[in-house]
C-alpha cells in the first residue's frame, strides 16, 4: 500500500463513483459496544447480519469483527460473506472506511480522512475514536489499494453523497460544524471536496433529520437515484420539526443546478411516524461517556432514505411503520432492475444511524 | 469461506505442493510478546521486517500483526508487503497458518490443524495457545479459500515437508510424541497425513535438532531441495550430542525409498558451532510461565536448514559463524535459479526457531 500524500484524486484523474455504479463488493462491521446496542449488540448483530446477507446476493461483503467477537461473527454470517479481525470503536463503516476513486482505466484508490467521532471534544458522540480512525488505512492495507493520506481534514462518508458526474451533495449542518474542521471555510471545504471527490459543483443542502446526531448527514435525509435525481425525506405534518427542515432542502433542491447544468428531480420519500425510544430499550443500553445513551421517549432519526444500493438490490430500512410499504413502492419504482429488500431496522436505528451507515461500497476495479 | 467436514483432500484432489513450486505469496506474524522476543521484540521485529523484505521481493507478503503493533509494523515494512490485524498468541506463521492444498485446476484449499503450542500441557511452550489455534481458519476467510477442518488432529506445519510428488518427511520425536496425539498410533497418525496431505510414502526421521524445544521439527534438520533430494544438518564432531541425531537421521534416509521408488540423495548442510545464550540476551527476556524462558549458557537450536524457499529467492539464517559462507554456498548450488539472500538470524533463533518457522507459502493459484 503505498500513502500519497504528495497530489490528489482529481490531479491523478480519479473521481468518486456514484454509489449506483458497479461495485466490487461491500465493507461492514460487526457490531459490539454496549453504550451503543442494546444488550450488548445482541440484537444488532442479528439486523447487521441480515444487511450483510441480502447485500452479499449481488456483491462481496467483508465484515470487519473484533478478536472477541470474530468467532460469533463467523457463526452468524453466512459462508459467502468474509469475516476478517479488524478492531474498532463502534460500527460504522460508512464512516471510518475509505471513500474509495477510481480512474478511467478502472484502478481503484482509497481516502484516509480524519475522523472523530461525529464532533470530536466539541460534540462528538464518543471517546476515544483512535480506532475508527486507523480504520481506513488498514482496510485500503487489507484490499491492497493505495490511499490518499487527508487525515487533515475531517469528514465522514456519511456526510457526502456524488452523483458520478461531477455533482456532490452536502449538508451545511455537518460540513460546517464547529466540532470538525472549525478553522476551514465553507469555500475551503468545497475546493477540498472537489479536490478530493473530482467534483465541479457541490450542492449544499442546508440541514438532514431532526435530531440526527451526527450534525444531521446527508445520507439520512436525500440520496443520489440518478444523475439529476434524488429522493428527499418529507413529512406533510406541519406540525412536526422535520417539515421546516425538509421543505428547506427542497427549497434549495428546486434552485439548484448539477455540475451538468441540469435541474435536480426531487422525489419525495415519505417519513415512519416519529420512532421513540422506549424505557424498555432504554434500559438495555450502558451509559455512554458518563451520561445514558438514550432517554425514554428520545425520538430516533428514522428515514427511508438510509438506504444501500447493491449491485442487484436496494437494502433499505422498515420500522413497522405504514409508510414502510408506501417507501418501498417509491424506490422500487426508482430502482426497477434491482430487487428491494426491507430490513426491520430499529435495532439498528437505535444505534444512531441505519443500513447506509453502516455499509460502504468497493467500486469494481480492475 | 466453506468449512469441509465431510471428504479430506486426497478425496477431493487436491495435495500439498512442494515449497519449491510456485507461491501466490507467504504469510508471516509480526513478533511481540516478551518472554519470547528480547526487549519487547524490538530486535526480533526488525530481524522480521529483514525477512518479509527479502520475500516481497519476488512473492507477495501479508504480515500479520495485532492491533498494537499495526502501526509500528506499517511503519517497519516496506509498502508493498501488505498488513493486516490479526491476533495470535506468538509469531509463527509456519506453525499457525493454515497448510494449503492445491488441485489440478489451481484451485486452492487450506487445513486447520489442532494447535497447542508443541506439546498443551504435557511440553507445551506457553499458556494459552488459542489465538494461535484461531489462525489458520481467519487466514483462509482472509485469503477467500475453503478449509478442512482438522483440529481434532495436533499438527505444526513445521513438522512436515514435501516433495510435492507424494512423499513426506516427519520426525518422530515429534509426531509421536506425548503433547499432540497421544492416542493415536504411529500408522493411524500416518494416514492422516497421507488422506490430508495426499501423499503415498512418509519418510520417518528419528529425530532433529538437539536441543529443539518444537520436540524436534522435521524443518530444522531437513529439506527437500527438489524431489528425491534433501539437505541435512550436519556436524562432524563426534562428541556433539548433536552427531548421533544427524547421523541416525542420516542412515534412516540412507535406506529409505520415495514415493516414486527413488533413492534419497542427501546433501549434508554443516552446522554453526554451538550458539549460547549470553546472560545479557537472558536479561532481555520477560519470564514466561513462571519460569525463564531461557538461561544463560543454553544452546539454541540453530541450523541452516531452516531457510525458505521464495519464487526468487532462498531466504536463509546466517549467525555471525564462519560456517555461515559454506552452507550458502551449498544452498546456492542446490538452487541455481534462485539468488541465496542469507539474513543474520540471532535474534529470531532466540525466540526459538528460524526463518522456516515464521514464514508459510500459499501455492500459486488460479
Amino acid at each position: 500500500m503505498k500513502i500519497i500524500t504528495e497530489s490528489t484524486p482529481a490531479a491523478d484523474g480519479f473521481r468518486m463513483p456514484a454509489e449506483y455504479e458497479s461495485h466490487e463488493g461491500c465493507i461492514m462491521i460487526f457490531p459490539e459496544r454496549p453504550d451503543s446496542w442494546q444488550y450488548g449488540g445482541y440484537a444488532a448483530r442479528r439486523a447487521f447480519s441480515r444487511v450483510a446477507e441480502a447485500i452479499a446476493r449481488s456483491e462481496k461483503v467483508t465484515v470487519c469483527a473484533s478478536e472477541a467477537q470474530y468467532d460469533n461473527a463467523r457463526a452468524m454470517l453466512p459462508e459467502q460473506v468474509r469475516v476478517v479481525e479488524m478492531s474498532s470503536n463502534d460500527a460504522w463503516a460508512r464512516d471510518y472506511a475509505p471513500t474509495f476513486v477510481k480512474n478511467s482505466r478502472g484502478e481503484v484508490r482509497g481516502i484516509d480522512w480524519g475522523f472523530n467521532a461525529w464532533g470530536g471534544l466539541v460534540d462528538g458522540l464518543y471517546f476515544p475514536w483512535d480506532k475508527d480512525n486507523r480504520m481506513a488505512r488498514k482496510l485500503c492495507d487489507l484490499l491492497e489499494t493505495d490511499v490518499y493520506d487527508k487525515r487533515d481534514f475531517i469528514l465522514e462518508g456519511g456526510s457526502i453523497h456524488v452523483d458520478g458526474e461531477g455533482t456532490g451533495m452536502v449538508t451545511e449542518s455537518c460540513l460546517l460544524s464547529k466540532g470538525r474542521n472549525p478553522d476551514r471555510s465553507r469555500e475551503e471545504i468545497e475546493d477540498i471536496l472537489k479536490e478530493y471527490l473530482n467534483l465541479s459543483t457541490v450542492l449544499w443542502l442546508p440541514c438532514g433529520i431532526y435530531g440526527d446526531e451526527t450534525n444531521e448527514h446527508v445520507d439520512n435525509i436525500c440520496a443520489f437515484v440518478a444523475p439529476g435525481e434524488v429522493v428527499l425525506a418529507w413529512t406533510e405534518d406541519e406540525k412536526d420539526p422535520q417539515y421546516a427542515m425538509s421543505k428547506a432542502c427542497l427549497e434549495y433542491l428546486e434552485q439548484a443546478v448539477d455540475a451538468k447544468g441540469r435541474h435536480i428531480q426531487v422525489h419525495k420519500l415519505p417519513l415512519p411516524k416519529p420512532v421513540l425510544m422506549t424505557e424498555e430499550e432504554c434500559r438495555g443500553l450502558d451509559e455512554c461517556w458518563d451520561e445514558p445513551t438514550r432517554r425514554p421517549g428520545e425520538r430516533l432519526a428514522a428515514s427511508y432514505v438510509n438506504f444501500y444500493i447493491s449491485n442487484g438490490n436496494i437494502i433499505m430500512p422498515g420500522f413497522g411503520d405504514p409508510a414502510d410499504e408506501t417507501a418501498k413502492e417509491i424506490l422500487q419504482g426508482l430502482f426497477p432492475e434491482r430487487e428491494v429488500v426491507q430490513i426491520y431496522a430499529r435495532d439498528i436505528l437505535i444505534g444512531g444511524g441505519n443500513i447506509h451507515c453502516i455499509t460502504q461500497q468497493i467500486p469494481e476495479h480492475c
